[in-house]
């Protein structure tokens, strides 16, 4: 499948536009891009601009408000409950993320649960707000419900990121960022255009079985939590996703399981929400409210040095540190530009004719 | 292999006078020997009283100290490192998890790393202190070097468990605790005493290739990450891992990686070590520092239920919830006795003699 390359500042420029059209304020939409976009640079590509018309279907159908009113409903001195009033996720959990931070500055550590909210993007750019003021970041967030726990035909979990960063040295920072999923639904799609098949674990199909169709979602089947089976322990990747959803919607108040809204905007949201919108789950931990910032670093210099080291199986060139993959894409995409499928393009095309804004190419 | 029965009033008898023995207060004999049985009740077998006797080994190589002066070296309203003095995990986690209880109190959560511990049985045990305060608990170790990063030979961490618990309202609580480990040490243990082989994806050879072998740690192998190997996620099982060493020692100051001092204390001091003892993390948030308690329990039991109600794959009876299986064994265990292996009996029997206490029978 043919591929155009855009600078950053290329897609950038759209992007903002588009958030502008749709009533984003220019803070919002500056806030709402860089989040959007740091999917691409980091080579995230399901989560980053092919996704923008996806954000901007939600507000069609009022799903998403351009103008939301995001505020800190309840408040302790280490932590905050946010309603993102129905505000992209994109803007409402930099905000969150923020909050977290302050508190953090003041007592040690900021703990923020969000609700009314919707879907955030990439769960490191967030967290990784947190790595200029010296402290650990973590962002969590749930999602619509594609998973099945062990055991189950049905779709109880999204795919339920965790994200954890902290600082280092004269390292680059450690950044984290998993699905709770064997596999998340952006790598079935890559799968689906190469008409491959899964590898074992990833997918079962409507009734609970295994399965190795990667188009298996459209039928009624389910992705797996890590560990893929009971055997190699999916009760574990179930119950990360489990936490996610607790951290990130029983203790804010948003929805949660089966009644997560979907992200694609024609698919009806689940009757009976319990309650507002999809939830996440910021924090910040001051290192220094544990030990000396520099310590800590030059141990983290350490510990990673330690992992780069370590001596690699026959035929690896070295073992990765959690963030490596990322942060070489990065690099590499700033220099030479984010490579976008054909029909990524032509999404995006369309959005500018609506728009009257200039077209991609 | 035959088994015996005893009640938990006989085991505690029994394990009490062993630790006090060694010197250890009638407190901390108390406290320890509650975290230690915590797992024989729970069916966590491989971290129960059978591991009695690798505890007195420690003490004998002076490795755990039995009269330990614990105490708090740095803190902020919400967090606190604390040393532990070489004392026993048993003991020194449940002080740390007061302390973040305490302050979680006072600022809404609190947040504890420990440095200078030793093994603290089961994460659960520590956690679970929370719940009658109506707050979720958190707890983590890291451990002895058994487990290879993704790509890497040389094994860099523990398998490093993490354990999140909730309080529910009349449902049992959510209690969450995983080894980040495809499989922990004491299901290879179970399959060596079977002579069988363990499935695909749990260990690796001394060559970090794939292996079935429930030998294979004996022979320079090691446990796998959770996912097992790359296609099947093993590099977020990695990262998990990755999480728990870097809350647990780097923030506090313990040994980290394959630093970490081993369990049997047979095995020699990793030389250069660039910490103090093994690294626990605890923590514990007040959910009415988000919402009122009695709310977020009765969307807790509409959770569970929802989980528990949802359809079961074909043969299964039932989809479980976190905890489920632990707390079953619990209520059996709690009525029927804890059931021992008869080598576990012999070798407790060897330390009753030593120490002229009453031999289990």
């Amino acid at each position: 499948m043919s591929e155009q390359l855009f600078t950053y500042q290329q897609l950038f420029n759209f992007t903002r536009s588009v958030f502008q059209k749709i009533g984003c304020s220019d803070e919002h939409a500056d806030t709402a891009t860089k989040a959007l976009l740091s999917a691409d640079l980091r080579g995230i590509d399901s989560h980053g601009v092919a996704r923008l018309s996806g954000y901007v279907r939600l507000w069609e159908v009022k799903r998403v408000n351009a103008t939301p009113d995001i505020k800190v409903i309840h408040e302790t001195p280490s932590t905050a409950v946010v309603d993102g009033d129905s505000g992209l996720g994109l803007v409402v959990a930099p905000f969150a993320m923020q909050i977290a931070i302050e508190k953090a500055k003041a007592v040690g550590t900021g703990w923020v649960s969000v609700q009314n909210s919707n879907h955030f993007g990439i769960a490191a750019h967030h967290a990784m707000m947190a790595l200029e003021h010296d402290m650990i970041g973590m962002a969590m967030t749930n999602a619509s419900p594609l998973v099945a726990p062990t055991f189950s035909i049905d779709k109880m979990l999204g795919t339920n990121p965790i994200c954890v960063v902290a600082p280092a040295g004269n390292e680059p920072a450690f950044v984290a960022d998993l699905a709770t999923t064997t596999a998340a639904n952006g790598k079935l799609e890559i799968l689906q255009r190469k008409n491959a098949d899964t590898p074992s674990g990833w997918v079962q199909d409507k009734d609970g079985l295994p399965s190795t169709d990667a188009n298996i979602l459209k039928k009624g089947g389910a992705l797996l939590p890590l560990g893929g089976d009971r055997e190699h322990g999916s009760n574990k990747g179930y119950a990360l996703g489990a936490i996610v959803d607790i951290f990130s919607a029983l203790l804010s108040g948003a929805n949660y399981a089966p009644w997560v809204p979907p992200f694609p905007a024609y698919v009806p949201i689940p009757a009976q929400q319990p309650g507002k919108g999809i939830g996440h789950f910021l924090g910040a931990m001051r290192i220094d409210a544990f030990r000396p910032a520099e310590e800590f670093k030059q141990h983290m210099d350490n510990w990673i040095k330690g992992f780069r080291n370590a001596k690699p199986v026959n035929g690896r060139e070295k073992v990765l540190v959690p963030g490596d993959p990322e942060r070489e894409f990065e690099e590499e995409r700033i220099k030479n530009g984010i490579p976008l499928l054909e029909m990524v393009v032509e999404d995006l095309n369309k959005l500018a004719e609506r728009f009257f804004i200039e077209r991609l190419k």
